[in-house]
């Protein structure tokens, strides 16, 4: 058998991985749980690995960590010696990094708190927040494989942009973690490290293509992470594990030097934004953080919008998204949008029914404009190692039916994607409609393997809207989600319809599965759909809007 | 003979301008000039046909005119009959319009009188006045051919958006203006209705692609007009006939309407943008009238900035970029930028030498980018109706070397080009400068159907500054730009260069052809470009900064 087989190479990934990871902080084999053990958020408590105040600096959000480090009451040190921690025992149960950066970490951190000993102050917004950070963001003099075997030896020259300006404002990569091959699943599983799993229910996948960071979050492996987003995979994997993310506008967050395929599409602007473990407030700082420091003044194609103050108000105009028109929710999200709504009506917000708009149009043109080129650029990054193309690889690649587009159909469907997003507008602004909330997904998390259903989240990308993903509070609760008589009657209206419909059952296979929200806003207004989702936050799950 | 000919469907295209010629205002054939005669700007005058009121309306800015309509002393109509009799003479003499709207504007002014009666105030910012509008921008109930023979029975639905905000802040659009077969000529020639003049010396085009604006505002057949730019077609007109012009960056001018063959292709942005007849002034008028309506909450595909305030201040960098490292300028473009430098330096405003970065590079960036279809939704235009391409559309054609991209080629050079835009303003930003100074084009203006080197404007676009055209205050000169000997001996870098410094041979060729000089800001600095502009023109020209 030759050594130069794509296996081999696949090696190098894992090779790396492996020597990256802090060994003094590993558990013992023998005290993992076993591996049908489903939820396992409660190992770092349990395994007696992370202390009091270890547990206690890993609960909390990012503001609340600089908040403390400013007062002088934690060191950077030991809070990313703390998350650290959580994330190799993350990694033992999960799976979820590609590689840790434990030394350098600790050296940054080292010198942070340095400066804070010399100046008596913070070296920015950031200081000393542990940041995990997707693969294939560029790191200076790492590796970069994108979830390709065949790029597992690119290195790369230069810290990507965003991290750059995140180092300025203090914060810490110390983790980096896993994606699907190709990065279009909204799973997590590639022919190098592997499949990440959730943290609720190993069964389930902690969703994609930024997995790796919703099982970060989801398991409090860091604060903050930086997932990318060109269909659901910021949101999707927010949604799944429990935790909080945001897709912005695109044009907003700089991209130079994040890896994939097929760079320099443009059709659909894939988009790089924050996901969170504990809160709504961590998204607006770390977009604050970023914006505050003029990307566009260093990456051209940005628009030059500085980050505004927007204060949340009550006095909006809420529309609830039940159903896409196309895919029906599971029970679960039904009834999470309901709770959501009585509350937010309860407390006098406004809030109407939202008719979805030629939805189905809207995932026609998206899905054609992931792949004009019949996804050639990905089947070649896997011919070149050989490595056999994951399941939900090709069920991506079959969005584009095999078909390559000319210039002129893709130009066309470029001009009916601004019509649609002009039609939305216009009629977000005609219903008085200032934010929809929907579902995130069809089902409250998929059982691995069976991400299908992108359009709950695709819609927003195709129409450029921002959107951020935050927890509902419920999670799917074996006697109030059970199938109804009314629900076993449900008559799908499509294939796709009934596909999806009929991965429920019932609430085992969804066992202790969070429940998310999503909201989008109009285009462009980025702050104000982080106001708002805060805003529904503060009513629906009780969290105070604190750092006004 | 068929009558299904290309010609009988071109006829078609001139009758529609042939009935909509208001035919009281034409001047009787044996008072026109003789074909021979190149200069025709004073016929206004002499041929009697304005009376001397009428030449005085025709002579003011729109600025000036929406002053006086503001203070009663004159009235919209008598300002759009003028107008319209100037261009009814224009367009006898260089053949620059599509269709008049005499009725309707008329009407229309009419209305806006009766407002000002009625409420003693104007409409908006640009009430009453003129504008004349390239042909392929949309007009409700009106054909719109785009210079192809096959669109001759197009019928729009709509006003484009941004005739209907122009409308709104009170501009009458009185008058359709010609543009080239396959709008990529800096030429103005099609198969309908012909080529058009320019007003300074018939002997030379009024540039393209919005060369009936060109002739329009050369003419004074209106103080504003709407073009379009994707590679110096707004900017190459007002050059070559002595006037003002200026391209936006790109997504903040709204193109809804605006018929083109590759709807949809963005991998360069065409923009749509003023030129004037009169001043800088209007061009920032127009700019303002239009944001200050927030196109882009109709239009979600531009960019949701403000147009701000900016003073002009000559505590500014200007650097000189007297030749591209490609294609050296002509004798007179080189006088030009000198006098100027001479001025600018007198009046002690800093000025430096631009050394060009990558042009030849740039070029070949946004010359693929154009066709990368070979062209092919071009042709088929063609065909449709069987007419022939016009060595002009032949020339622009070949750019794509006949070469149809794969979706990878194009998205590898839309990476790119966003390198290059990158590198760029690092580097403006590196070397202190603010803004550069240059030729519009190698020539004062091209000899008909010798517009071949797009360069000196094109490379703005595939940049994506902003970039306005204004006149030195020069035109040719018989003594002053007769070769040197020291210019006949100079020895070309490329065939290209060879081809364009041997059009020169002397002034006689370009005789009274005005010399315009360009200046382009950073990115999104487009009202800092306009400021800059007018600090150079009060410097250079002596003209006053008045509206502040």
């Amino acid at each position: 058998m030759s050594l130069q087989t794509w296996e081999t190479k696949a090696q190098k990934g894992r090779d790396i991985l492996e020597n990256s990871i802090p060994k003094q902080w590993l558990l013992p084999a023998d005290k993992l749980p076993p591996a049908t053990q489903k939820n396992v958020t409660d190992l770092p408590r349990q395994s007696g690995l992370l202390n009091e105040r270890e547990l206690s600096i890993t609960d909390m959000s990012a503001t609340a960590l600089v908040a403390e480090m400013g007062k002088g009451s934690l060191t950077a040190e030991e809070v990313v010696v703390a998350f650290l921690k959580r994330a190799v025992l993350g990694h033992q149960l999960l799976n979820f990094a590609t590689e840790f950066m434990a030394d350098e970490a600790i050296a940054r951190a080292k010198k942070l708190d340095a400066y804070y000993q010399k100046m008596g102050k913070l070296v920015g917004p950031l200081h000393g927040v542990p940041i995990s950070v997707k693969e294939h963001v560029g790191l200076k003099n790492r590796t970069c494989n994108t979830g390709y075997v065949s790029w597992i030896d690119k290195v790369t020259s230069e810290d990507a942009l965003l991290l750059q300006l995140l180092a300025n404002a203090g914060g810490i990569f110390h983790v980096r973690t896993n994606q699907p091959q190709s990065l279009m699943h909204l799973c997590c599983s590639n022919n190098i490290t592997g499949q990440t799993l959730n943290p609720h229910n190993r069964e389930l996948t902690p969703g994609g293509s930024s997995g790796g960071e919703g099982a970060s979050m989801g398991f409090r492996c860091a604060p903050l992470g930086i997932g990318t987003d060109i269909g659901g995979s910021i949101r999707c994997p927010a949604a799944f594990c429990g935790v909080y993310g945001f897709r912005p506008t695109a044009l907003r967050n700089p991209l130079v030097g994040i890896k994939v395929a097929a760079a320099g599409q443009e059709s659909i602007h894939g988009v790089v934004g924050p996901l969170a473990s504990s809160s709504l407030e961590d998204l607006e700082l770390f977009q604050r953080a970023v914006l505050d420091q003029e990307p566009w003044d260093v990456d051209t194609s940005l628009v030059p919008i500085p980050w505004k103050k927007v204060i949340p108000s009550r006095d909006i105009t809420i529309a609830i998204m039940w159903d896409d028109g196309c895919v029906r929710p599971h029970p679960p999200i039904t009834r999470a949008l309901r709770h959501a709504r009585d509350k937010l009506v309860a407390v006098g917000i406004k809030v109407v029914d939202w008719e979805p708009y030629k939805h189905g149009h809207g995932w026609e043109i998206i899905s054609a404009l992931y792949y004009p080129d019949a996804a050639t650029l990905q089947h070649k990054q896997l011919q070149a190692s050989g490595e056999p193309a994951c399941p939900l690889s090709e069920w991506s690649f079959s969005y584009s039916k095999g078909k390559t587009l000319t210039h002129a159909e893709t130009w066309a469907l470029q001009e009916e994607r601004d019509i649609y997003r002009d039609e939305y507008h216009a009629l977000l602004k005609r219903r008085g409609v200032d934010f929809i909330l929907s579902p995130a997904y069809p089902a409250p998390a998929a059982v691995l393997g069976e991400s299908h259903y992108w359009s709950y989240t695709a819609i927003w990308n195709v129409l450029d809207l921002p959107a951020a993903v935050f927890p509902s509070g419920l999670a799917v609760d074996s006697e109030l989600d059970i199938l109804t008589a009314q629900d076993a009657k449900y008559i799908p209206r499509s294939e796709v319809d009934e596909r999806e419909w009929k991965k429920y059952q019932g609430p085992d296979r969804y066992e202790k599965a969070p429940i998310a929200l999503q909201i989008a806003g109009r285009h462009f207004k980025d702050e104000e759909t982080l106001a708002a989702a805060r805003v529904v936050d503060e009513v629906v799950n009780g969290v105070k809007i604190s750092n006004l």
